[in-house]
């Protein structure tokens, strides 16, 4: 007897062509002509735009490379849903499948995404509520269930965290423990990596089903039958930890050919009176037997599953369940009337799941990354092109640290933070909006441009409050009401109070768990400046000024070194000295004729330029004596022009190489700049591309700044600038520069490939190791997610920005363009050198750096303290010790009103460092260890925080390697909590604020 | 305040793009192309198709010349609607809109077709059956509530009430009298005949709300403010009894724009959260508000009404709803906090009518046609012209007499007819089929290709237990089980057992209330027959060898006259006498070169041809002495071709005449046939136009059997051909042929203007009386609906075909090709002469024996008696006693299982036949009427038959010609019956059949 199990599903994109709202409540994608009296189009000029326009330049992954897998056997399939799916809304499908399981109990649905389900709850009357807390559950047994379907490959792996308990947060507060997803739903996800799978693991999840995998992958499997396995997806964790039990699904997500019963589909409905001339069952019923049972073929079990949904399908859940009724009724019919062997049910995820683990069987697993996407068909990648080829560097916008900085900044201050004097100061908005752009069509950057643009307005919307909660928590903290002051454009050198005062106030808070230093720039007005430190002592400091296009006056940069403690800040004081006087001496960039010698250095590195070409041409480390030749420069693709028949267009989802690449240029004119701070050489390659190779004093690694765009008009056929770096020790003859030659990028996501697949070590996707050269090894690490290849040993391509003619076709319905604020795009490559076996020491502390890098507040000074008497503090740390380095502070947020939310994570992988021990398992003593609270209880519990650790009971498998013993749950003592190596661990501690923490006690103070 | 009623409401066409049962389930309209396993499209050639093809070739009417009515404001809306409606599914409607109804009582619907509803209600399940039955009533508040809404055109007055009666027995069956609709509701027809409203009136309605009038008609309305009116139906009626208060709604039947809150539209919806991106709410109320102010001012009372639905809307009721509560909230706080003069509310039609009648006003009375369609635009109509020069003339289908003749003998033979020897017979299906066939989409000629293949597959369906029934009846009332054969291709001269056999019989069925003669003409093999009439006695016959095109063998017509009595049957038995031999003896058609004298005459008419055209040139009626000249030839409308700019194309809803109009021949070769039966001029036009001019023997009628098609390809371009009669007295300078001069035919539709504007008789549309030429008149009776106009003094034409290669883009979406079966089309005009004052006892009485001509069913002979010993009864009538002429029996149908529907018509109007007296008040005897039941009690009904006579109060309306008083209800006495002209009385009757009926009596007798 064969098992069908029908899913009725809906895939609800969190923003995609249309906004979130849009969908929500299934409004118009199109601005169309309005009447006076009806609601026009929103004003472009939304004072949200001015704010957010550089941030949003900044982060750049919106949109950047990636390679989606879509499915080879419906290529009519998104095209034909796109016209119709403008009209998806959210609103009436969950109404309509409320209504529809309420109709019928035997009924079944999955929903998925909390951002559109807490939204719909909160709208139902209390009665609605009340019924439906205690009904709705078991009818919609909730799968994933994070605030959104995240991406697996652009987004950084706390976000992951955040939106998942987010998500489950929501459905335990409102479900109690019955509204707990069992199984992971990531069915739409271009790729799937294996530290998501062991992120999922970690929060409980009994197994996970997939939508789109290689179609080559996939047909493997089909034969082998090997689409159901166990993934084994952490080298460091104790299995089964992370062992996660994985199903491709057999259609993707949607329903199979002539089965869908949707405004979106023309299928025809299931009519079982035999005197119609409409009547379609008995053809459905045969063709129904004949499906599942082929279907059935590459399963094990006795069991199969379809998926009964699609995006934004069930907006009139009726006709679905109308249909699919009739279809049990009659299937089943003919196995009783019959004796066929297909029985068919309303199932979910859940108890198809159940059905797998009861027919105990032994199950393949994979400890590798089986499920990369690399292609949906041999149109748009090369066969037999081997994956480990492949890599892809991708990162969560992570906007600005200051998602992070505000819920730590609200656990550090307590209530205060929320209710002060700028007002009601709230991290919620922000926690929110960063949840929704972990989207998986969002931070990917696949959705439209008025969707990237209402994405950036939510941000805004939740930056507001959490820009008056940093102030009051900064009050408090500091003991001094100021006029805080944030300067988002600073990356770009803009800043009002910095460039207009005559003295101000730089506070500096540091996110991470250490102590850091920090090179601080400031744009200025022209001057000479003493900067002074939290104890009022002169800190070195250079005033550059940068070169700037024909005819702009130069504009002045402030640096100086700032070292900020542990989870705290360091307020430093600027002031004028003399206005102008000393501009003579301020440091000036030299333009350089290409000659040899043009070198950069500091203590630790050297970089070397091509006197020809004014490419970089070698980087050394002095202290380990390591010397590497590298080039580097600038391509573009062709990439939607279609040369070639059947082309496939370059787009959001299709990278597509098969036109030409060519250099930007065949060299930069270079200028230098050498302060005793920094030292830098500036390389200009053409009106619209330009790179600054930067050494700070004290630093360890090359920072490359790059700014590409606008992209001219004339070289607008659409392209694909990408930054290579090229080792000369093993240069190759590039394939890429002969036309026509195929080649394919196919960026396989996965945050965890990058340095996972060899260590399994937590992800820090900005990183991307280069080849090692025998006992060297070069680590280029990112500032952003960024499409990436290493097509040739030697050689790796990071992808810095496109504009696209063309839409791939593939759903998304527009071009990149890339008008506005996305037309220019500025990032930073940092580049480390060292010996193999010690790379990881590096890369993986600057890396968390770079993640959680300090917050900068600016304030004119002279604000009136809070208590009066008491001095101001211009130093604080929350920690009372710092975390040693392998540890890393991933979560610190409220929880409640006496309760904050805790996650500590090992930050190195087993035997990823053997030099400094830093792989070893470290404990900890969370006694006293912060400065502003204590701990009066604490809780352990899964990753996403929805259940207690030791309650937690995950469906047991066996996987082909061998039985695995359950693991134990460590006790838990507050003195010592120990971390093995990639160990996050989780907990809900129970607080009490201290009211005497803003007091000025061990901390300097300021005159 | 000003009250703005809501009307949610769906229109459900029963057939119309796609077929009723695609409609209701929502099947799709295309054949795609279909998987092996998957449900292909329906094989071509059903059963069906044989037996009624011709059948629907002879009943051209579907897909001939209407002028629709569209709104001129909204000319984007069909067209958008149009690739939407495919989907259509009132499945899901009915079950979306009574989920939404049931979370909401403040929600009211509209719904009106029983035909989907009853489909509906019979699926329910039993427990929500009686939940609805108690609660849907008053959420539901049916309107119209006929099985269909009507066309009132192309439509015969006796199905219009038989298939009102249809699904008003449905709702009061399943709702009892709480779910009567007080309101008819006629949004869509494409134009509204008085005799409509005398019809509505009579049945009880309150009042009736109209989508389409003409455009210009409604904006001088509307500054009159005269969009809400008494309208005076009936001329003979004594009011109020044929008034019926008439309302134009605002925006035909469609929701104000940007106020559509379906899937088929594309407007905002309301969101209030005021910080979403997409907050609509403020705007849309201030829309509201201005919408509302301006549509009152046409409008007299506080009150003012929005229909908010469309065609098929509602498939997701919740999107309307949730939007329309939301506006709902929002107005009327506005209403209450910032005093808006504006109060809005869900309501009905009947709730909004209360209002009206409770404003006590008086209204305009008007006593014309004032809703008779003209035109949609400047564009398809020229202005000016007066509408009384427009005619037309329509009949319904009225197929083959077999819907009345089935019922009558339900009636006549009771129980017998369902259950006898031939199987299980029944009138329902057949009279359902009728009934759906009367939608205006379907016998206007609107529907798709595959609707009116449809339709005819449910006319097929429904005949076969019709035939049961016929045969069970015949069987026995004629005491004899014989292989009764109906042969459906008689009118093309086939039937396979009279050309094959060498005697059989021939059993002629009248349902008149009267004795008819009637020639019987029937296709034979060749030789001599002997006839005998029921007595056995010989009765004249001749056989007919008729022209046939070259190279075909002549095909013998047997002719001969019949009688038969009132409501009953003769059998006439038919054997060859002498196979051949007398061949030479048979009158054959002689060809006439055109010559003076060709002439055909009997004792009472006598026709004269044109002997340089030969074309009819002058009819004399020879007992009154009445000479009227007259040609009559076939002229041919180039339609669709685009000579002129901005052209509209002619097709289902539109009659474009600005082509040019030219003659399919400038003569006619003609045969000449005479016997002593008949004498026929045969007319040649064309290969695919031809015409028999006929006069039989003591007919006081000519008349015009013309055949036209199949149009060849290369007069393709779009045809449409005329019949044209022009007196040559006034025969004027035709502007019609000069090229590019505009003129226009708006065919106005409505089945009481062909006779009814002067005179206020019942409807018989297929009446045309000619312009009046002093004191002669001449009329044209056609056997079915026709378009035609009389746009010049004395000339009159008549549309006999049109085959058009484009759409007209009004909705339906496929030109008129009319391959296959439709590519020919046979037809009959009867002409009458007579003086003027005189005309109307010879064409009503005439008309009627044409609207209701006998059924002619053969068998071989020779069966078997039903009793033993008995003897077969050859003649029988129903009634003991004929009716008077002005008597027709317009209903006679079982009702029950001993209870019969009567209805009897007075079918001359006031001062109509003042010569014979015809027009006068008659009195009925009705016991002891019928011969094979007793009636034993008797109750009068309104028309529909839906409640009792002396219980029905309608509302109370003002006329501005004075008050009219109630008028009283006769009192009811089975021996004097009295009708007034125009009068219809409709009685359910108890009855009990005679046991003893179809024992031979006093019928003679056959050996």
């Amino acid at each position: 007897m064969l098992n069908v199990h029908l899913l009725p599903h809906t895939h609800n994109d969190v923003g995609w062509v249309k906004t979130v709202d849009q969908y929500y409540y299934g409004g118009k994608h199109s601005v169309g002509v309005a009447p006076d009296t009806h609601p026009g189009p929103p004003t472009p000029s939304e004072p949200w735009t001015a704010e957010w326009r550089q941030c949003l330049a900044w982060a750049p992954v919106w949109r950047r490379v990636r390679l989606a897998l879509l499915v080879p056997e419906c290529p009519t399939l998104v095209s034909t849903v796109r016209n119709e799916l403008h009209h998806g809304a959210v609103q009436y499908i969950l109404d309509s499948v409320i209504s529809a399981l309420r109709a019928e109990p035997s009924r079944r649905f999955v929903y998925v995404e909390m951002a559109f389900f807490s939204r719909w709850w909160h709208q139902q009357t209390n009665a609605t509520q009340q019924t439906g807390s205690e009904r709705l559950s078991p009818l919609i047994p909730f799968a994933n269930g994070g605030w959104v379907m995240n991406d697996e490959a652009a987004t950084h792996y706390g976000a992951i965290v955040d939106q998942m308990t987010l998500g489950l947060r929501f459905l335990r507060d409102t479900f109690g423990d019955d509204g707990r997803p069992r199984v992971a739903w990531h069915i739409d996800p271009f790729g799937h990596s294996r530290e998501q799978a062991s992120l999922f693991a970690q929060m409980g999840f009994d197994g996970i089903f997939l939508g789109r995998v290689d179609y080559q992958d996939k047909e493997l499997r089909k034969i082998k039958r090997e689409l159901e396995l166990v993934w084994r997806a952490s080298a460091s964790l104790q299995p089964p930890t992370a062992d996660l039990f994985t199903g491709v699904l057999p259609n993707v997500y949607d329903p199979p050919r002539y089965l869908c019963w949707d405004r979106l589909c023309d299928d025809k409905p299931v009519v079982d009176n035999p005197n119609s001339p409409e009547h379609s069952s008995k053809e459905l019923v045969d063709y129904f037997l004949n499906l599942a049972t082929t279907q059935h073929r590459s399963y094990r079990t006795k069991h199969t599953v379809m998926t009964m949904g699609g995006d934004f399908y069930y907006e009139n859940a009726d006709m679905w369940f109308k249909n699919l009724d009739k279809l049990i009724r009659l299937v089943n019919a003919q196995q009783q009337a019959k004796g066929s062997r297909v029985h068919v049910l309303y199932s979910t995820p859940a108890c198809y799941l159940w059905e797998l683990n009861k027919a105990n069987l032994t199950w393949t697993t994979s400890s590798h990354t089986p499920m990369a996407p690399t292609s949906s068909g041999p149109a748009t990648s090369p066969a037999g092109r081997p994956s480990s080829a492949m890599s892809a560097s991708t990162r969560s916008l992570n906007l600005c640290t200051a998602p992070q900085v505000c819920k730590q900044l609200e656990a550090l201050a307590g209530p205060a933070a929320n209710v002060g004097p700028y007002g009601s100061g709230d991290s919620a908005p922000l926690d929110k909006a960063m949840a929704v752009l972990q989207n998986h069509q969002a931070v990917s950057g696949t959705s439209s441009q008025q969707v990237v643009d209402d994405y950036a307005r939510q941000l805004a919307a939740g930056w507001r409050p959490c820009k008056v909660l940093l102030s009051n928590a900064l009050a408090r903290l500091s003991g001094s009401q100021e006029a805080f002051s944030i300067c988002p454009e600073l990356n770009i050198s803009v800043c009002p109070l910095s460039q207009t005062s005559a003295r101000f106030q730089v506070a500096i808070y540091n996110p991470l768990a250490r102590k850091v230093d920090r090179m601080v720039r400031l744009p200025v007005s022209a001057g000479a400046f003493l900067v002074k430190d939290p104890s009022g002592h002169a800190v070195p400091s250079d005033v550059l000024l940068l070169p700037q296009p024909e005819g702009q006056k130069p504009s002045p940069e402030l640096l100086f070194s700032a070292s900020v403690p542990a989870l705290g800040f360091s307020i430093y004081s600027v002031a004028v000295v003399s206005q102008q006087k000393h501009q003579g001496h301020f440091p000036r960039c030299i333009p350089q004729k290409p000659r040899p010698g043009v070198i950069i250095r500091n203590k630790y590195i050297q970089a070397t330029f091509n006197p020809k070409t004014g490419f970089l041409m070698q980087i050394e480390d002095l202290e380990k004596q390591l010397v590497l030749p590298v080039s580097q420069s600038f391509f573009w693709y062709d990439a939607s022009t279609p040369h070639i028949q059947d082309h496939q267009l370059s787009e959001a989802y299709i990278l597509s190489t098969d036109g030409m690449q060519l250099p930007v240029n065949s060299s930069a004119q270079i200028h230098l700049l050498k302060t005793p701070l920094v030292q830098e050489v500036h390389q200009n390659f053409s009106a619209w591309c330009s790179q600054v190779v930067r050494l700070y004093r004290g630093q360890c690694h090359l920072e490359l700044e790059w700014t590409v765009g606008p992209i001219p008009e004339d070289q607008w056929r659409g392209t694909t600038i990408q930054s290579t770096l090229e080792f000369t020790s093993r240069y190759p003859p590039s394939p890429r520069a002969s036309p026509g030659t195929e080649w394919g990028v196919p960026l396989t996501g996965g945050i965890s490939q990058v340095l996972g697949a060899g260590t399994g070590s937590p992800p820090h996707p900005h990183t991307h190791p280069a080849p090692q050269d025998g006992k060297k090894q070069l680590t280029v690490l990112t500032d952003r997610s960024q499409g990436g290849s290493s097509l040739q040993d030697g050689s790796l391509e990071l992808m810095v920005h496109c504009r696209l003619l063309l839409d791939d076709n593939r759903g998304l319905g527009e071009p990149l363009l890339e008008e506005g604020s996305g037309s220019w795009v500025r990032g930073r490559h940092l580049v480390l050198l060292d010996a193999v076996g010690k790379v990881a020491a590096g890369h993986r502390l600057l890396a968390e750096k770079e993640a959680l890098s300090p917050q900068v507040v600016l304030a004119p000074g002279g604000g009136t303290p809070q208590q009066p008497g008491h001095a101001r503090r211009t130093q604080f740390s929350g920690l009372r010790r710092e975390l040693p380095p392998s540890v890393h502070l991933l979560t610190l947020a409220r929880w409640g009103p006496d309760k904050l939310l805790l996650r500590l994570e090992h930050q190195f992988a087993r035997g990823e460092d053997s030099g400094c021990n830093l792989s070893s398992p470290v404990t900890l003593n969370l006694q006293n260890l912060f400065s502003t609270f204590t701990i009066t209880h604490l809780q352990e519990t899964t990753l996403a925080a929805n259940q207690p650790r030791a309650s937690t009971s995950r469906l047991k498998w066996t996987p082909d390697t061998g039985p695995v013993p359950t693991p134990k749950v460590p006790p838990l003592d507050l003195a010592t909590i120990t971390l093995q190596p990639m160990e996050i661990r989780t907990f809900v501690a129970s607080v009490q604020w201290k009211e005497d923490a803003w007091t000025p006690r061990d901390a300097p103070l300021q005159a």
